[in-house]
């Protein structure tokens, strides 16, 4: 714990006699430097866009390998970044739908929303906040007892999008990165965990491969069908609200009745994960209420 | 835990010969989409400024009466936040000065920093993202075994100075600030905890009141001098960098000699707390480290 | 005409010797100073949206005074307005739709132009800049002898509209203004002109008056239809581009023939200007090449 | 001129019962639209920064060609540049210094300027259209009977700087610019003009030579010391503002006396032009008012 130091400056200090003169000063000043609010710069997001905040983690090559995250694919880790990224949007209401991967989670805001005012500053800074004490939080859930060494950390971005084309296009371009890096990393680490390569051989023998030549290896040499792979490392997670019927035992007393429980379904809102493809069209029919229109 | 579902689209899933045409449409989907990039906007920081990044606490109100806070000032939390503070310090080393009180806290960036090419967005994420996941991983350090209920928020934003005296006013209006709060607040709880008001008196008791009228009260009433209050209250907590002695004991073994322990004295940076007044002069002179000369 | 001064600094001007250790320092000192680049901020546009760039006149109340412009509407400055707001268009191509009425003009970049990079201060100040001169170069053009006695000022924005609605409203909330405003203008001078009323005495009768209101007194009064009034001055100037036939007669030598003139027709894009409603969907639907599809 | 086009929508216009519906429906209609105004963005110059705007000829190379400047400096119409700025300076009094060589004219404003907000959009597009309807405006002083041949553009930029040391390389960085640039000219010109090289000799002779050897060509071929060329060539324009006195004749009349003519000397700010080195001292030196300090 930091021990911090108290400085007794001048004479005043102790005698009651300086009382009054210090803290009305101190009163007086606060007025006097009070400008210094007017060097805030207004960061409002345009209007009618989707708002896009984007985290990436920070050195979590180093994080994974501290804390022996399995390869390619960590299913307790991801479930942790999926964990937290729903703490988000339960907490900020406005995000429509979050998209996430390895390392990073992607959060929409609905392009009506006017929630911090818009201010991006506002948005990112909550949305990082949110998310990472949500990770050392929930950690124990996914985790057990395998302790976490340090706080980690995730620095975020704001992009804004137009319309709901770009918007799909942004979320195709995360969706198919995590494609490109999950068919090579599952290849990588099949050459190596089953075909004895060194990680050196391993990337030798995947310079200049296309995706067909990685399909190709995986499926000849160790009978792997990619497309049967855990959709989950696949397609990375989708999370959106949806209405769920929720049903619960509840006791109630009726007159002239005895005490008894009683199941009561009803509505509620609930953040639901999706591993699919949200590239196509099909996903987004399924869900029409996720984005708005243009106009 | 989120538990996600797998859409199987269309008929390829499970059929071998899906497998390549799929994989290669996606290669080449995402230079498709990664037009999207160029939506991002540059938010870069005005150069030779001093970038300040402060974090509020979001709905700490609730969050302190729901961990049982102490009235007016609670050691522990107070504490957590300073520790959460050094860890952002250590982790971004470009931090000079930060200055903290309530639920707030402020971190200086050196004006020529150049830590993340001075992207407002990266720096403020960071910060934030670091801070809320130490709060939660020290917790335990300050609140023993009283849980942590819910993973806290915070929220913050970017504000640019352009000289040392605009700086110096930045950190003098925060702890102007403190010093009012903290006057007010020692003054309402003791009329409720040792005056055997309601807060509703209190407040009534106290509505137009000056400091000095403050301070009189406490004076004449209660017999405490405000000054001798604690400083960590009244001043709140600033962290600079520091150089210190260290001294370990290392086990040395030498030729000819049986091995010993040996007192090694090195000089560390570490980052260490004051409470005192960072409004006058003095404080600056006697660290005149922490600020660049203006040009 | 400024006559400058020449300072001659310490000994060295007009000595032969001082030639070269000067001039070589200055090279060495442009690159010592070319960091101050770094101080400028990028300003792209958020792509795929659409790009205003209003214009609004300084001080034209006293402007507009002082050339004695014809009340309430005077036909050579907004001819005038609208010849600079075309040079406007034909220097920057990407400008599909500009809207002119009063003293202000707006110009609309298509939501895919590239010009300038899309860079928020050169397109405004270019914008403003050639409007600006082409004022003057053309004042002769509609005022002819009636001398121009000082450079006008204009002052302009930027404002993003994402999609073909949010642009239109816009466009639609500039012509609502020039309609409230010229209906206005056209009661009151009325009022004055013909009525007899001082401009106090028509201030007073018009105050908290509706449109039907005023409608009433044109009609009632002086047996005006404000619908039959100017639509020049009732809707002010919509600039768009459009495909025109032109045939001009070139002289053409064929071989064992005499020289002869021929007409030849061919098709170009000119600026045209409508006064019109552009609130409704007529004009849209008439002119369908405007406006980009939201996507 | 524009010969605008007159839409008549629909059945209504020309009936006088047309009259009220559509008035009153637009005037509901302008309030429906206003949301439109929350789209612009604030743009407010951050505090105690210097604010320069930068102009910047657009295509002038074309245009000095089509006008017959003089080669390699034309006094004419660098005068007509200075004519301008004065101008800008006359209407924008917060710009404490400007700057300009070549087709470029740099105006800053001082720190503490609140002129328009410091709403960067509207501080550069009013330098920029006061400076164009000026260039125009001017011209014939300048250039006599030689007629303009179209309106020229300008476009600006705005770049922040936080201490007089980062302004001063601003203006050092312009300055040296310009001497680069004026060398070069000089020798190449004096090449071709005196020397009787093709321009494309001329530049092969510069390939690859430093300062002192263009001095030399200059010195040891055409017998030119370049220090004793034109400063306003060599060093552009520096326009301040300075208290002159200025002595003018009044009438008087006194009682008992015969009218007569009385010279009367007063104090007045008026806008001078310097053709010296500002990169060293000696000029600020001078010139103490031009800024403010540091703080």
């Amino acid at each position: 714990m930091l021990i911090g130091r108290v400085c007794r400056l001048g004479a005043a200090a102790g005698s009651s006699c300086a009382l009054r003169p210090f803290s009305s000063s101190s009163v007086m000043a606060k007025s006097k430097f009070e400008y210094v609010r007017s060097f805030e710069t207004d960061d409002t997001c345009l209007r009618n866009c989707y708002i896009v905040v984007r985290l990436d983690g920070r050195n979590f090559h180093k994080f994974a390998e501290q804390h022996r995250f399995a390869k390619p694919n960590d299913d307790r880790a991801l479930g942790l970044m999926s964990r937290s990224a729903r703490s988000v949007m339960e907490e900020l209401e406005d995000v429509v739908v979050a998209y996430g991967q390895s390392d990073e989670f992607s959060f929409v805001f609905k392009r009506t929303s006017t929630w911090f005012k818009r201010r991006a500053s506002k948005l990112m800074t909550h949305v990082a906040s949110q998310f990472s004490s949500s990770y050392v939080f929930y950690w124990k859930e996914f985790f057990g007892e395998q302790p976490l060494l340090y706080p980690p950390g995730f620095d975020g971005r704001v992009v804004l999008y137009p319309t709901n084309r770009n918007l799909r296009d942004y979320l195709s371009w995360r969706q198919a990165d995590c494609h490109i890096n999950n068919l090579y990393n599952t290849v990588f680490w099949t050459l190596v965990q089953k075909g004895g390569l060194t990680t050196t051989q391993a990337e030798d023998r995947l310079k200049g491969t296309l995706a067909a030549d990685k399909n190709e290896i995986l499926f000849s040499e160790f009978d792997i069908n990619y497309n049967n792979e855990s959709a989950l490392h696949r397609k990375g997670t989708a999370l959106i609200w949806e209405k769920r019927d929720e049903t619960v035992n509840k006791r109630v007393k009726r007159p002239n009745e005895e005490e008894k429980e009683v199941p009561v379904t009803r509505s509620r809102r609930t953040v639901e994960a999706y591993h699919c493809d949200i590239i196509g069209e099909q996903f987004w029919e399924e869900h029409p209420d996720i984005l708005e229109d243009d106009c």
